[in-house]
């Protein structure tokens, strides 16, 4: 794996919204490291309410832990 | 991306609950760009009870981030 | 929307369990205005075990936020 | 509702993870009041696996306050 | 109910996991007491991809507890 | 159990994530021992959107604790 998570800092909120939403896609692209296979399944969940649910629902849980890492950019 | 979240801060508990609510939304938005898509699924999402308590839980999860971020507005 | 949120302190744990559960309702009013829609889907989950534990889920995360707001009531 | 939650203080783990039991029935209680259809889910949730994990999470999450407001019985 | 959690304190972040792992089972057996129907039921879930990744999370949110209760084994 | 967790620092934000995700496995290894069985599963849930998401979750979650473990690595 290439060095992609050097730091949780980030400059602004929504560079770390941005971080979560990377941190949520690697948990996924770790378990299931096949592009092909990603691509195949984004097809699906992409249009599959429940399922965006739940990809922002990963999203919150990491943002949460950035936030708390940029005590939340006060 | 347009800059649509420059700070945690907010007056109110209320204004708090409000920009949870954003937060939760966005993840969709960055996970499934289409606006369209995303209008069909509201559709579906919007009259299932199951889907509505997990948009909930998002926003509980993205309110609790939120609230520690203004020192729960004391 | 009204002003429905003013505070997070509350006078006893019990008061702060029941806004718990005001916040996880919002969560579903914001979602989904319709109190038309929200009384049929009532029918629904208020009888599908799962559901219920969805929701006492959503509560327990609020719970979390609203009991360190109040530090917990010591 | 009777004053079922006074403190959220108790005098050993165990009795802080039976509070969190408590305080997850009570999330479902107080959204479905009619003990006559609680009894009738039980049936349901209490032999299938997924519903007894997913009520172990609202335990879980409840558990984590509690155990924080008895700052982990130190 | 037996004297079953006297403590959170672990020598060891392994041991915690294990902690956790005990707190994530007993949030089942207060729920269902029947060792027999648990056994059955394990037949199901020990087999069931995302039954064992919900555990897991059961899991997770209790290791969070018990590690912040050890401050995280510094 | 050979002592796979002796602790929860790392030097890296990347590998707090990588001990993260370790953690999430060791959550279904413990539950389900059989490296037959998980390997067949592997097969299922590695190419369900809805599975890999939910293992997002729960290495997210881990990733929490590990994160403030580390101070965030600051």
């Amino acid at each position: 794996m290439s060095d992609w998570l050097k730091s949780l800092k980030t400059p602004t909120p929504q560079k770390g919204f941005e971080l979560a939403i990377t941190l949520a896609r690697e948990g996924v692209v770790y378990t299931q490291p096949s592009a092909e296979i990603r691509t195949k399944l984004r097809k699906k969940y992409a249009k599959d309410a429940d399922s965006l649910i739940m990809v922002s629902e990963v999203i919150a849980i990491h943002f949460q832990t950035v936030a708390a890492a940029n005590n939340y950019w006060k």
